[in-house]
């Protein structure tokens, strides 16, 4: 880390500080420009508050050199880590992931269909809400335990894993006794209580990007869950929020190769939740493949117009087949299969 | 609302459509243009999905009339609510309240002396975090219970009511018992579930905006408290994300005005958080006093480079007794106390 | 386009903006709800200022239908647009194109060199900045005339069509003379004058996308140059400026479907002012390629480092060539050739 | 500045760049930490180009610690530069200024009624628009000349001095022998060429940050005019672009205190634009007012919605005449006047 400090400051102010940091385990490095001092710290500055360095009125600059995660950087950890649910493997050199599945639950036997379909059409991980994080108290808020019990019977069917999202850390049992792979939603990526909670389980996690946060937010939102413990997380690019109208939010995909080269973990797209219409899913997500990244998840519902939500941006079956199909042909032309 | 519907559309879809809508109690006004049918439905469509509405292929547009928030909405609510904080009221045409305090809770002592010097200065309530919401998990996360008892002491000693961040319905119990302010961050503003579990309380709610959160998200937000029992939500801007780099988010007063005319809930004012950095402080909260608002949440701290996170924008108190005295004057101006 | 009027509203003012309605040729569908009234505007909308409209009292919201485009409307001109750059054909079914070349020409013999680099490689058209746009007074503002005419030279040699940037209206008869490709940047996406003059020659123009502007602001501004008689406009998206930090912009690709859906013109992505880190050059524009775009701009130097401008963002020849390589791949797969 | 170097880089390259940096003047401060080695570079770093350094692939982050702008830097031009603009001086301590008048000259008539209007409720120059900038080309354009003169003949009539915007170096002549106060536009921040032209007149300029850009993107486009020469630059604040939907931009009041922490250049808001809305403009301009704003530019028409453009923002006279007897209270508490 680098502090650029004012030359004309408090010099006790200064001394105090570095008196402080060096208490701290860091090796200062002191040198005297024409308008300012640069302090560069040597050591291990992870755990440093740049809004502490930056509450003395001698700092004028604070500038991290190190990334401020550890568990999740590639730096320490080089190779792919391989994220393994219910014997699917997600990331390195292995198999795109396809997973497919309506926004919500709506009843046992509609979710076996749905499930079936997916798994046709080549599919390998079966999604649903069974709660369901909605903008409007009056909106259907999900099916709750029997939404889930609904996705078993269709994980019995077909074979499929099951994804879902938790809302909250009270739930926690429940989704590490059924669910194949837990959801944290982008509007819960910084409930850290949450996070806190994911990281005592060894169940993996699919951590959805939040809609305003940075790519370090997240990794360090990941990072919560790894310093807790669990090392199983598979992080998800759902779009990010913009000013422009004409796409529900918009999808970043310069993060397929950022996270590739920062963290080691896999990294999946979900195209329908980024566009928020059904008629942009199959570019971006061929795009996705295009990009490098390990997986989709994609809305499917046999019929969106009767889905009970987000039937804006939901495939059809027979969509999601072809879909699928021309992004095995991407996926070879960049040596990989899916 | 108005749904444009595509003319060449399938007219078997349309009726399909027409008919659920009927269903649901709507009248239905139908007008065919040139080019497109116009389809304005009266009645209460509050709970109508937009995106169940885009599911059908006919549908080219969705315009809602009137906001998706009813307990909130002035137009059924005309007159200001007034919230009572243990005596302290917010809102309508009541004195300007200032909150005052540390980011973080650091101990007993300290939080009194701090709370005695918010009072000194004008202050009317105390602010103190005892659970942190920290973007890192090596970061410090809070003294927790022990920080909300020493708040406790801060008010016996002074009288001033508290306010701390509650970051998970599980601890709400402690926080019902002992907080007379129970504040929502900006990342837990969407955590549906805590709102729900703070709709059943009747404590009064700080509910601050969400980093990329529009104002209809964030009175979504109240309405899911106040649809659950609790109507004593008081709004509190800070700061949202944008491209702008020098200061930490773009304080949007907009909402002032904007908050007054669309509901009748009081709205307060963070700049500390805002802006990042406590030499904006004074000058935006004496612009927030200036468009109408009803109150202000300062960071202060007897030694702002001692504090154990966010002193960067913390006011030392004489500073923050100097910005009190200001905004009364135009408090005073404007036909209102402080 | 529908208007939603208060229901309490002055009736008199009401009938003042009816009657004005009428006058302009609009027929007029006047429809009243419980709450709100609804008044259809049938016929053509697309000159109506919706800011004048608001600025009645009695109009609360203003729903546009038709799009504010009509030359550049895909509903008005259903097959798509082949834009003819001196042989290169752009847009269609045809060839994608790949556009390499330097941020600023730097000397006749280097952007010779990097022209027949690029050749090899298999671009087909060579681009370079003579007049250079820059944030900063004191940096390098380009060669102006003689850098244009060190293109020349290197189109000269090499048969390729050359794209460069014009900055000012009152260069255009330089550009006509001598480009090829007369590219507006992101910057100048919204100077009107620029955009006026552009549409009274019969040059193809390379039309970026502004940093913060929306996609109908974006086939706004193709509207101008097409309005004006120029009909050979390509649009070329480069990123837009988002909070995120990790990439200089963030590269939208859902414009590719949702340009081709709304409008009939080629669209081509630049992949390295998006990121400007030539690292993420490759994977961001097999994604673009993937998605369906019409071409691709890169920016290729033989010395990076040794470029005047924007080094951190170029290719070296090689890493293009297998960009193009793999790009090509691809292309095969969505039925389309490189 | 500073450059954090990779430990294991290429030092052959590292030696080069060292080289070339020497050769510039600058002085070379070299300390090797664990991981990374840490070069500070001590001399006038303000044209050095950040881009160029990151592409020696040595280079892993730039930091800059001084600001890129010289002229309008504060640090090396202490006092309040107080811009006369014919007689009305703005910045310092001199009086706020409020500017008023419309959207678009529609006449000579109408414009001396207004101009009068605006006299008499206490602005002390007159704005309106002869050349606009419209984001549709079947928009209303302006005047242009004719919209001049009639400005001219509004101020022999009220001796108002005028405001309006130029588009286009190609009418610098015009405005140069008829407007007081040269505006240039969002749209037109970073249009260099135009910059340049104002840079080598004498007149006050009015510049208004672009949509999207950063502060210091804005200082540097007031830095090209006054590197030209012209150092009478006022900035003008408008809102930026953001997602919220309420208001037709975002409001940044920060930059008050930040314009006047980092240079010495006055800064006017302007609400009208900002909000896009009558009704928020007066809780707006006195918070500007409040947050040490330097003057405010209103848009105010007798007929807002007989207006041609931009109706919707506009205040009538009396409602400015209150706003500017509230703004004087508020002035007076600042210990300022107006």
């Amino acid at each position: 880390m680098i502090l650029t400090v004012k030359k004309d400051c408090d010099r006790n102010e200064l001394q105090r500080l570095m008196n402080q940091l060096e208490k701290k385990g860091l090796e200062l490095n002191f040198s005297e420009g024409a308008n300012y001092i640069v302090l560069g710290l040597v050591g291990d500055t992870t755990a440093l508050d740049v809004d502490w360095l930056k509450s003395f009125t001698c700092v004028k600059e604070v500038t991290r050199v190190q990334a401020p995660y550890k568990k999740a950087n590639r730096l320490f950890h080089p190779e792919d880590s391989i994220i393994d649910v219910s014997g699917i493997k997600v990331g390195g050199h292995e198999k795109i992931v396809v997973i497919g599945g309506p926004c919500s639950v709506e009843g046992e036997q509609i979710i076996c269909d749905i499930a079936q379909e997916v798994k046709d059409a080549g599919g390998v991980m079966l999604r649903g809400g069974a709660y369901k994080p909605r903008t409007s108290p009056y909106a259907f808020q999900g099916m709750g335990t029997e939404g889930i019990l609904a996705m078993v019977k269709a994980r019995e069917k077909t074979g499929l894993p099951i994804v879902s999202e938790l809302m909250s850390a009270d739930k926690i049992d429940e989704f590490v006794e059924h669910v194949d792979l837990i959801q944290v939603g982008a509007r819960n990526m910084q409930n850290f209580d949450l996070l806190k909670a994911l990281g005592k389980v060894d169940k993996p996690v699919l951590l959805k990007r939040g809609l305003a946060n940075t790519i370090e937010e997240w990794i360090m939102a990941a990072e919560y869950i790894m310093a807790g413990g669990n090392k199983n997380v598979i992080l998800c690019e759902r779009g990010i929020r913009t000013f422009e109208k004409y796409t529900r939010n918009t999808l970043d995909l310069s993060v397929v190769p950022i996270i590739k080269e920062r963290t080691h973990l896999p990294i999946i797209i979900d195209p329908s939740h980024a566009t928020g219409d059904w008629k942009l899913v199959e570019a971006m997500s061929l795009a996705a493949i295009a990009a490098g990244a390990d997986g989709l998840i994609i809305e499917v519902h046999s019929c969106p117009e009767c889905a009970w939500s987000d039937g804006a941006q939901s495939l059809k079956p027979a969509k999601f087949a072809s879909l699928i199909e021309k992004g095995r042909a991407i996926a070879q032309v960049i040596g990989r299969e899916l």
